[in-house]
């Protein structure tokens, strides 16, 4: 490796791609794949073998000339230039099915990302326990956000309480939210928001498997 | 409104914006607005206002010069290109928090997605009811999915059992599959997979954050 990457230029589109990558080859180095070329990685991920190529210049000269990448230095590579190699604490908003698949995530804490805390504004819900963790009250979140080093908001409420959860998930300071309710939400410009809204999903399949020649 | 939309032409990107366009003029919808800018629904969604136009323009000639968009014609319209103007009905696979969520996911039934049917591989789940469903053995996917006249499958698996549950899918005969379980899964070409991978939002957030100046 040449030189350590310069993650602020890489884009938006390579950030994505760079997630698929990292799983493929989370799975390869389970299985005791040593070293992979970029064709059956670009057939495996669904991306051109060129654009792999490209993708993973941004780390500097990874690739043994004829022989291919090695998988578990890629796989650091890749985790250090998404800052996923360190712990994430989170806490979550809304305690329903969704949340408690959230909670009971195994790849989600393998990955590094903890969620410490639990939160839901149904007073049937608060005191209840759901995988280990108390579910407290949302007026809380002034408090343990801070108290418990919480960066990150994951809100798995209901539509209509997105927007409330997120606000008072900035409030207490978190840097970003995961936001899972089918809602949009406005948020200060210090924070960060990303959508896990399975409707892009659906409706490419929808419009291909319709307007399959 | 000059031409029917040609469809086979959007691209990809454009399909996933008018997704999130769908989702915000059905809440302004809602609260009664009838007619929109170009300025104002590029803020909210986040997508400048020029790509706005563009993507729109696939439509014919929807503004109307110094006034906007009529947001219920472009409802429609966006539904109609998607092909979301119609009834889906869905197979789902794996009964476990996360396939509960989809099985009680309020907003997926209201836009005419139908999960008529539930599988999963656990003896203690078959025979079970989840939200009307009863639950049955993945073995009779094979019966199911024509007789219900299913064309989408839903795997909500652990990762280790999504390809299992996928090849069962197509092999009863699925055209599509949204793939929610954190595994690659392969199927023949004439089936279309989409994978929910919310590790690519999350990466991004912790890439964003990490990374700001």
């Amino acid at each position: 490796m040449n030189q350590p990457p310069k993650s602020e230029r890489i884009p938006r589109a390579t950030i994505q791609r760079l997630t698929t990558y990292l799983q493929v080859l989370e799975s390869m180095h389970k299985e005791g794949v040593q070293v992979i070329s970029s064709e059956p990685l670009s057939r495996i991920c669904d991306v051109n073998a060129s654009q792999v190529r490209k993708d993973l210049a941004y780390f500097g000269e990874f690739g043994v000339r004829g022989v291919g990448y090695y998988v578990s230095y890629l796989l650091e590579a890749i985790k250090a230039c998404l800052h996923a190699n360190r712990e994430w604490r989170a806490a979550l908003v809304g305690v329903g099915n969704l949340g408690r698949a959230m909670l009971n995530h195994q790849e989600f804490r393998r990955r590094g990302f903890t969620i410490v805390a639990a939160f839901d504004c149904d007073p049937f819900k608060i005191g209840d326990t759901a995988y280990g963790l108390e579910v407290y009250c949302t007026k809380s979140l002034m408090e343990k956000v801070p108290e418990l080093g919480i960066e990150i908001g994951i809100v798995t409420t209901p539509p209509e309480r997105a927007q409330r959860a997120a606000s008072q998930l900035v409030e207490a300071g978190v840097k970003g939210i995961l936001n899972f309710a089918p809602a949009r939400i406005s948020v200060p410009e210090h924070v960060f928001v990303e959508y896990v809204d399975f409707f892009h999903q659906i409706y490419s399949l929808t419009f291909n498997i319709s307007t399959r020649h």
